[in-house]
């Protein structure tokens, strides 16, 4: 324990130190749990731990090594581990799971919507999830197995089955009564009440608060508004986009036949677009899913394969300058400036492929505007290219002394980032009309255009002009 | 008109064709629009957009060159037209308001909830903006002016004034029978009810799921749980990190003393995640904030910027070179290499920045974990470095038959990223502790060490070794 922790009093409320105003695990509680698992001092931990929101344990689960992990899953209350669950990273979550027994995890599951439940059950080994499965109650098991049924990062994975749903015929006054007569079946929280055909089909929509503002005899026909449906194969991303175009808070969810069979609600969304993001931002640099969790191999296996194909790229630019020896040979100031070339380039294509990758994935960027966007990159290639081009030959010209010299690697930055422009805005394009991920495959070709354009412009053009 | 666009049948409802089914615009319907801006065909235009969403004709003005919108924004009914102003790019929305009388804006923003229409009128140049404030009612007017009182980015301006209160004393069947009698007071959407105490400040919230389903005579003291208070001067940022941790719907908004002053939605905290997740990543690509509207020149400014400091690193690394002109002219082929040190060294500087930078922005990289996280970079580093500058040696061996060049290289590989874990991590810790954005600088900062080390290590070892 360190010296602040040993002197504070010990008569202060623990709950109040555990986050900072800034709502952060402070490092002192951390540290506390830690002392707590060290000594094995269960009654100590759980008074710890039991006051926190679920969120805030999945944090702190993120600070502990894995030993430490170990000691405080034994010590967290059943429920309070039920609601944990679905806040924890995958790599955290797994090892979770291999601690807990099926049984203790059958009871805490019961706790959870179906669409949670669901997504902790989906992680397990075949082996723990049949016994988990078996452990629970019949109704509880149909709707996680129902629910795994829908293919991953699917609306029918998303939703969850509890909906509050009423005839089109009711009243306000009809809804009310029968929300407050139905209390156990419906979703613990809900924001819109879907009115449905004597077939079960979606009619449409009524914000709960329009509901309450609304006189009993008032018909809920006359009061509903139509509802954007989601269909249960929808992907995920798709269903995020709706949500965040119409600023929805749920919607209702229908089966291939119209039927309404689940909602979605805005938080599940929240989670869906940091998730996106976080992906499109790391792929963009190169790491494939890497969670906080990961140990030295986790990270090593996130990075390594993006390196090597890298290598690859940087060897054949090496290729590239290879057929230049003699200009090298004859005049090293080539050797000198030529990475200069090169690196612009690559930042340029950087640009213009980051930009044009969030486009295409906020749909800015579609068959409508493609060709007006091209040209202008085409064009703001031409004046950056010409601006970063007479600089760097007014360098080169002070440096070394010889104008033709400076002409060389002033039309080469030039060459280099009009390639870069057209690469980084149509390698993108491309890529998503061949239905892969842009932001995956994109940085390789575009580095490669522009090393080698770079190289082949710069010392072409030296052998050209120069020598 | 295209010639497909020729053969459909006249009496087809226009507006099932303006969506397709991923609720995108089709390239037809944008066509129609434009066919009918270019006729000045104004009745036309208003029956093809008048039962477009707000949203769908913000998608459309993002489609439209500027002449085309100008007609549009004539044509659109003033509700729909108040209603799109907030979904619009800030681009565009600048242009449109240049076009829109004080008059009929300042009836337009009457349509619209407090921080929607503070929103719209803070981009006002000062003239237009007091002309339209001054059309105002003084209710709405003075609504507007509290809202643009606080800094931007925070809480105060992001809430809206309008929320639904109710005294801790009150029953579910007094609250309910308040928000039938005074409609026209509240917010046209609610997602919780805050309970205040006779000063007015919040001392609980109820879901209104929670308040259907309890009967008239529960209290509203027996039925509220806490809730998390955001504060008017909480930067967005926060509040949407809040948000997101804790899965609100909506949270009240307190003043200085405590008091209740407003609420914000989770529909705008999604916008927020978008627009920050947007900014990083843009970013750290080197591109300032840039506009899908931005014509060329918006384009230029935001990125040239980094391309003249990323002109100056590259000279900084040429300079590096020159310092090895002999080693360069006594063997040509470490000038055909010596890119790829320095590329490889880049890559890995940019997953480990990315990664250091989003674990900062999710606070998973706190000062309670650093040393933990740095010294795993350290060892994928090492890992990677001896796996990447094994492979280049090998190369560099089939390729060039030097044993020593081989060594050269693989170690300067090793050394290079090693030195790109580190401070891929280190510099995006030490710019937070700045209280500097991370994402912006430290992509130059990497790259300048990257290229450095890089050319020095290669380049130094191979006067030592090999010459």
């Amino acid at each position: 324990m360190s010296d602040t922790a040993a002197l504070e009093p010990e008569y202060i409320n623990e709950d109040h130190e555990a986050l900072d105003e800034d709502y952060e695990l402070t490092p002192a509680f951390v540290e506390k749990v830690v002392d707590a698992a060290d000594d094995g001092d269960g009654i100590r931990l759980r008074s710890l731990l039991e006051d926190l929101h679920p969120a805030d344990v999945a944090d702190l689960m993120g600070f502990l090594t894995s030993e430490h992990r170990a000691v405080v899953v034994i010590w967290l209350p059943p429920e309070l581990l039920a609601e944990t669950l679905p806040e924890l990273d995958d790599g955290i979550r797994d090892e979770v799971l291999e601690r807990v027994t099926p049984g203790t995890l059958a009871t805490a599951l019961q706790e959870l919507d179906s669409d949670d439940a669901a997504a902790v059950v989906e992680d397990l080994e075949d082996e723990q999830r049949e016994a988990v499965l078996s452990a629970m109650p019949l109704l509880d098991r149909a709707a996680i197995e129902s629910s795994l049924g829908y293919p991953e990062d699917t609306a029918g994975r998303l939703m969850q089955r509890e909906v509050m749903a009423a005839p089109v015929f009711w009243t306000v006054g009809d809804t009310i009564d029968h929300v407050r007569s139905q209390q156990d079946e419906l979703p613990e929280l809900f924001f819109d009440i879907y009115v449905v055909d004597p077939l079960n089909k979606p009619v449409g929509g009524i914000p709960i608060s329009w509901l309450l503002r609304a006189g009993r005899d008032m018909k809920l026909a006359d009061l509903m508004e139509p509802v954007n449906e989601i269909t249960v194969d929808q992907d995920q991303e798709e269903v995020a986009y709706i949500f965040e175009k119409y600023h929805l808070i749920s919607a209702p969810v229908i089966d291939a036949a119209g039927r309404l069979v689940g909602q979605i609600t805005v938080d599940d969304i929240v989670n869906i677009i940091q998730e996106e993001n976080r992906e499109d931002i790391l792929r963009l640099a190169g790491v494939s899913d890497e969670s906080r969790a990961a140990g030295v191999f986790g990270v090593v296996r996130s990075r390594i394969p993006w390196l090597i194909v890298n290598l690859g790229t940087a060897v054949f630019a090496s290729l590239v300058i290879g057929l230049f020896e003699g200009e090298l040979e004859a005049l090293v100031s080539l050797a000198i400036l030529m990475p200069v070339v090169a690196s612009i380039g690559g930042n340029a294509g950087t640009q213009a492929l980051t930009v044009a990758v969030r486009a295409l994935a906020s749909r800015e960027l579609t068959s409508s505007n493609l060709l007006r966007i091209v040209s202008r990159e085409v064009m703001v290639g031409l004046f950056n290219g010409g601006t970063i081009g007479a600089l760097m030959a007014g360098v080169a010209w002070v440096w070394f002394g010889m104008p033709l010299l400076s002409l060389t690697i002033g039309l080469a930055v030039l060459i280099n980032l009009v390639a870069a422009s057209l690469a980084g805005t149509l390698i993108p394009v491309v890529l998503e009309r061949l239905d892969r991920d842009p932001a995956v495959a994109s940085p390789v070709f575009v580095t490669w255009i522009t090393d080698s354009v770079g190289f082949l412009s710069f010392l072409g053009l030296a052998g050209l002009i120069l020598l």
